[in-house]
């Protein structure tokens, strides 16, 4: 099971993520007994990936001087040959994260986007009206589009929604279940996305860690759902079950 | 009820605001249906105002650069004719936030300013000992400086505290009930700000609108002393309760 | 005890902290009844200082601005004659990190080191492998190197793990008990350190304060493990417990 091969493996993961789920992304590497990372100074961002086990780029608070360290530290992760996460926090809400994202995805090799259906449209140039960091509305071919996308950078798109579509570009799978609350409380997307930085480091098969993780992070939101009501309790049960889930697998 | 009619609407508030709190007033707007983002670099905030329906301007942890991050934003939430409001977090604690904040007042129109007693002060120069961006220790006169503020900005002035006090300018009204632990936990105030943001949104009636908000405010903070007893619980049955309350009433 | 002196002095912390873990560490403080300030702009993190019972400086998610506002701040406490404490979050991680902690060990007069293992081999210059901002691995003789950087800085030093050693350089403690799940949730460690900043404004006697402090700490990871199992639980029972205690003491 994908979180007990994580736990037994306590990768580092580094984070370049933004200060609105930092600490939700933070307890929830804790939580599967990976170890989290969030430096975003230029003059150490290439230091700390080379003691990292995966690199997660999140621009979901970033600034033109967290963009340059982004950029520095993919670089890096391609010449260390670790893992790279690309969370392109809504990529389509502004022509500056739009742009941001093309660079970086010009310039570092990704094995992973991790996006809504809203941040996907923006990468491949699909006209959709995207909602602040919510997916928002539009409409789109996803398997299509997310198979051009893996394709054309030679990386696995995972696009999360009420079903997810994860693809290498050759094969695909849509992987149903979870709960939508999920989407109602801050930095579940966020902290799939570092989740799946650490099942990318157990194991030799990416495309089945990561629809594991996938499947695993429904499981959860199915469990939370059905022990809570509301989404305060509802997001401290999620941090629960990666635990449990981790320790213990599912029973 | 209020937060009924915000979750019915599902506003997008843009807020640029404070690390401390803002994956808590992430999810507390997301509690009752808003939808929170929080982008405050410079190239991108006008972007992401002229989608938003409402811009909070929060200085909790404010610096130079996010400084001219607000000023721009305000200034386009102003042309695009959506509520701002302005929660001046310690605003008497240092010269520099004081001044930031008289800058802004006198560059953006803003709809709302909420703020604690100290707060108040500092913008209506009366001499007061804030603690940090606690309230601190003084004497002023709330109901006659409030009105002045909110007479001479042409907005409206709520000063939170044991009671509330609102005012346009003109009405005025105090309101009681509450409970003193929710100074007792991180970004209750901040989160009310954010919630008045999306309040503003549904209706034509400010003035009863931000009433009915904190109103419902204050019975939130009874309902999670009622059920709870130490703040590690009391902060998460918050979010429960807005949660509750924008889906069911108050029963 | 030393959490109900503090409830009963309520000290302002002024902390200069990672956005990772400062929502957790404000609310740890208001807990026991003090109160965290959190500003890090250059322009402004003097006056904070003047207003302040107590400065932490913590590296966690430190850059080239917040660096310069760490050196500032903490040459103002000097002056003020207010306890400083630095949590030099990995600083063997990077040689930005390394640098930085020896600058300020350097230039500002600390009075407390909180850190780990790996954090006292780098400001001891002990060869060692730090895992981002966890301990890491290594041979280090904990007593001689604690005791040789307390003399040499003429401070406190306390160095935090399966046990906690405290020493000033002439006395020394080693403090068992606690439970390993609090390195399972980021920031106790950096929360941890603010309390010990709260805690030297209350007394005459900085060892046995900290070392009561640490003693406490203690014992509130053991009660909140007693009563729950995973780690969403445990960080809210945490914040429940310092509240606790503060107000009843253990009974």
């Amino acid at each position: 099971m994908i979180l007990q091969a994580i736990r037994k493996k306590q990768p580092l993961v580094h984070s370049i993520t933004n200060y609105v789920v930092a600490n939700f992304q933070a307890n929830g590497l804790l939580a599967i007994g990976a170890s989290p990372v969030m430096a975003d100074e230029l003059h150490e961002v290439e230091e700390m990936v080379s003691i990292a086990s995966a690199l997660l780029i999140n621009i979901g608070t970033l600034n033109e001087r967290t963009k340059e360290s982004m950029l520095l530290a993919g670089k890096k992760a391609n010449t260390m040959g670790i893992p790279v996460i690309l969370d392109p926090v809504g990529a389509g809400a502004t022509a500056f994260r739009k742009k941001t994202v093309q660079h970086l995805l010009a310039q570092v090799k990704f094995n992973l986007i991790r996006c809504n259906v809203g941040e996907l449209a923006a990468i491949a140039n699909v006209r959709w009206q995207q909602k602040g960091v919510d997916s928002g509305n539009g409409s789109i071919a996803i398997t299509d589009e997310a198979k051009k996308i893996a394709q054309q950078y030679n990386c696995i798109v995972i696009v999360t929604g009420e079903k997810d579509f994860i693809t290498d570009g050759v094969q695909s799978q849509w992987i149903a279940g979870g709960h939508h609350q999920m989407t109602e409380i801050t930095g579940t997307g966020c902290l799939l996305s570092a989740i799946c930085g650490a099942a990318l480091v157990v194991g030799n098969d990416p495309f089945t860690q990561l629809a594991d993780t996938l499947m695993t992070y429904k499981k959860i939101a199915e469990n939370a759902k059905m022990s809570t009501k509301y989404i305060g309790d509802f997001q401290i049960t999620v941090l629960n079950e990666l635990h449990r889930l981790s320790q213990e697998g599912e029973k």
